[in-house]
């Protein structure tokens, strides 16, 4: 077999198993940029291979996909923060600036603006070891700024060797213009934005936030149905400060995702599990708004609901910028196993993404996308924090 | 003036003042070392200095304090970490394995490799901006042992460009050897321990862990008296997991700190406010072990408490390898506002080393030990989550 390149020397964690499918030993063989063989290194075929890459006993992972990110925007909300450490809700600030702070700041800022400071941040995710991160749109609220949301967050894969997908989230907030006229903001997105957005190709998917401070189970099922209408996939921010019943909202359209979650039903989780939609668990959110109740992990395990973590990293309500950090407060925070938050960060989260084809496992076929660590194990990836023992990323084999 | 070296075009938070004594456009100083101007530029006498250095606007602050770690131990306690997550309580893994576990892999580690595995911890350290730490023995808890740690734990200053302060913390667990004659094992600490750590200058203070699972009020009190006979300072772990009056035991000795707190009293904050000793405050600890009462932070402001805040890096209850991420824990987990974060980790955090006239602060007379960070402001430190936005470290004048 003639490849570009072979990982030698390595353990790997492949992902393929809910035990993270080990293999002492390891070796990964690449030839244009997909892996054609992962696996023991005494099982490999005769490998004739262009370069050798001796791993000196360490571990490689998939690269790191972070599924839910607002990675572009505008601004900050440091103020916010030092209000919020004085006492005051998230509920109240969003009446007071909160997510429309960001979209004022995001309106002003031109597309090189909004590109410099993302990938001052996606710098910081590709050091973390990310192959591939979802962001959304939301901070425009308005024709123009959405779609140059959109186009900063698909240049972002130009300007770096990243896999991203974009999610349109019009449905974020009630812009400034239509507070008294919610029909007419929805008539903006399902009529214009939506269609704008498929046949330009400029989202994957479309996400919204089913939340009393945002819209209605109704109002997101007239966004979905559009989205659906169009061919493109959905998600939604559901059930975080409330049980709007947003679990089974997303499942009724067999979201990809549904994210947040903490008072989702028993129900909704029995409905996600018979959709197929992927939990995803964001502790940044829960740690930043102090938070109390949990995302109702038992309920998933026991509907065999998939669980992905990600960051959600975004100025108000979760400034996290390191999936090691999500992996880490979601076991410390919410008890998920050290299993659940590393397959949470690549299988499940490549499942949220609708790519679990192409990324998430270390398996022939899919893309060679890897990370490569300093540890002596892969739990060590969740148990220290704020510490980042990457030694090398792989994108597409090199 | 003829100095060294000038840093130029900074602004500054010297932290000299509750509103951490920020000044725009500002210009430090330094000769052989030491701080010999800091302050506006405009108001700066005429320099002349071998070195200029162009700060570009960026902020800079005192290097970090870390004041309350264990750095230097043998193995690491992943395993506990995966029963804690299936619903262990501490209490109960310390008397299966817990620090004890971590006590035989130190006796069982030879000098060279608790050295080399501490200076990769501390290369951590080191680049998030920290130029002072405490560190801690026990996890020896005999002789030999306990000094193999503190002089460990010493040299690490002399591999490591860092100003390092150890602490001999023989009560820390009673050893295994003791577990039926602890007036035993406390005859040795006191009797035999602290005066030749005193005599050899290993450690420049006393710690000691007053809990239910560690040593009594009147235990510790005997360590803490044979402490100050030998002219060492003391330090405390107190009110961790339950209230013993540990408060007011470390106020009752003078103690520079009492650490953790958590259960501490009103009446306790109040002595410690007399004894002018500094409450420690440990996130990560808070959230490893899953605790849900918080220290009393109203309690300590009201009676004018100082409080730092630290990681407590230790491999069992708080494997926090991040200042900065401690920071975030304090003011999203406790309600610390960010002067209060930025004060811990530098002014107060050199106060409860007892080197508030060399370090924590930047004036005249002071070490040179500085932080350089690529922020538009101080606040960004606390508020943005597993990202280290240093630019360069500065210790000791370069």
């Amino acid at each position: 077999m003639r490849v570009d390149t072979i990982w030698r020397d390595s353990r790997l964690a492949t992902m393929t198993t809910d035990t993270l499918g080990i293999v002492e030993n390891g070796m990964i063989a690449a030839l244009d940029g997909r892996i054609v063989y992962c696996g023991p290194a005494t099982d490999a075929p005769a490998i004739d291979a262009r370069e050798t890459i001796h791993c000196d006993g360490r571990w490689i992972t998939p690269g790191l996909i972070d599924c839910h990110t607002h990675l572009v925007f505008g601004g900050d909300r440091v103020d916010e923060f030092r209000l919020r450490l004085a006492g005051a809700r998230y509920e109240d600030l969003a009446a007071v600036g909160g997510i429309r702070a960001t979209v004022a700041a995001t309106r002003a800022a031109p597309a090189d603006t909004l590109r410099t400071q993302a990938l001052a941040r996606l710098d910081v995710m590709i050091a973390a070891g990310v192959t591939t991160l979802e962001v959304k749109s939301g901070y425009g609220l308005d024709v123009e700024t959405e779609i140059r949301q959109l186009e900063v967050a698909r240049s972002l894969g130009e300007h770096r060797r990243v896999h991203v997908s974009p999610s349109y989230l019009g449905a974020h907030a009630v812009p400034p213009e239509y507070l008294d006229n919610v029909d007419g903001y929805l008539d903006l997105v399902c009529t214009r934005m939506i269609p704008e957005i498929a046949s330009g190709r400029l989202a994957d998917s479309v996400d919204a936030f089913c939340e009393t401070i945002a819209f209605s189970a109704a109002q997101v099922a007239r966004v979905f149905g559009a989205a659906h209408a169009h061919g493109l996939q959905v998600r939604l921010h559901a059930d975080q400060l409330s049980d709007l019943g947003g679990a089974a909202l997303a499942a009724r359209f067999g979201a990809l995702s549904a994210d947040h979650l903490e008072y989702a039903s028993d129900a909704g989780a029995a409905a996600m599990a018979r959709s197929g939609t992927v939990a995803v668990i964001l502790p940044g959110a829960f740690l930043t708004l102090h938070e109390t109740r949990k995302p109702p992990i038992g309920a998933f395990r026991r509907h065999g609901v998939r669980m992905a973590v990600a960051t959600d990293l975004n100025p108000g309500s979760s400034p996290l910028v390191s999936p090691l950090l999500a992996m880490g407060l979601a076991a410390n925070l919410f008890g998920l196993t050290i299993e659940e938050c590393l397959l949470g960060m690549t299988r499940e989260a490549a499942r949220a993404l609708g790519r679990q084809d192409r990324a998430g496992t270390l398996e022939a076929g899919r893309d060679c996308d890897l990370a490569i660590w300093s540890i002596e194990q892969p739990a060590e990836l969740v148990y220290w924090l704020g510490h980042n023992p990457l030694h090398q990323r792989v994108f597409s084999g090199s």
